[in-house]
């Protein structure tokens, strides 16, 4: 259900990618990526949880959010839209605060593509692309694959659901 | 004729600043600032010389240069406009390659800004904002001040005389 990109070594940024079909169709799973109150409901595997959802849909808005986990972990995670397409493409890093403001880590860049199918469900591509090799291989090994796609899942059950 | 931001501890983002007041209109700075056939006249403090000027000025597109130095030493710089206010601002980092790829490394991100003065100058102002402190002093080493200084001059030179 899930394909890992190889590196090419020639193009920069070691990614890793998740593959869906959804069934739900492409304008609903826009609403449940830009909507806080549905992102909030999807985002995290459960039974970790998203919270406090800050979106400001242009490039360099706010992305951040808690994520809460069964034992009372907390953390925030911080970072800015880098791109929008209604519809068709996101594209958000954890590189920067609002303003352009280098951030902590420049860990990632999440690109996430929808293309409708022919029978009105959703082709769902998610990437992270990574500054390094060792951020991708620690992605990897922190569950990114089982973790986004539990998250696509819930994604895809609350779209049905809209 | 400079002045260095002290880094605020409760904003990322460790700063250096250049401020001057440019004796060229607010237009032909930006057109200095945008047009790749006028930024290889003053991008780099002679006697290097910036060439091969690419310029895509969209969010994510490609802004890179060749510099040249006075005895055949030659490097890249490679990134991409994060934000592009015409005649005002306009953002860049190194920290991407086309297509928002991770790039080899998050050093910093440019910001540019012009304001008109009341007679018709340029109030010029030129952040670079890193990741880390030692990027930032990395870069202080460098010569940020001196190097960016006398690029300002050029530049002001190259926009006056248009």
């Amino acid at each position: 259900m899930h394909k890992q990109d190889d590196t090419n070594p020639t193009e920069p940024g070691h990614v890793l990618t998740l593959e869906r079909v959804l069934d739900a169709p492409v304008d609903k799973v826009w609403r449940c990526w830009t909507e806080p109150e549905l992102v909030q409901r999807w985002f995290c595997p459960r039974p970790w949880q998203a919270s406090n959802v800050r979106i400001d849909l242009r490039p360099g808005g706010e992305f951040s959010s808690t994520m809460t986990g069964p034992n009372g972990e907390s953390f925030d995670t911080m970072g800015v839209f880098l791109e929008i397409e209604p519809r068709s493409r996101l594209v958000t890093t954890d590189a920067f605060r609002p303003g352009w403001r280098p951030g902590d880590r420049a860990f990632m860049v999440a690109e996430m593509t929808l293309d409708a199918t022919n029978d009105g469900r959703t082709r769902y591509v998610a990437r992270a692309m990574h500054w390094t090799a060792d951020a991708r291989e620690e992605h990897e090994k922190m569950g990114f694959h089982d973790g986004w796609g539990r998250a696509a899942e819930q994604l895809e059950d609350l779209a049905k659901s809209l």
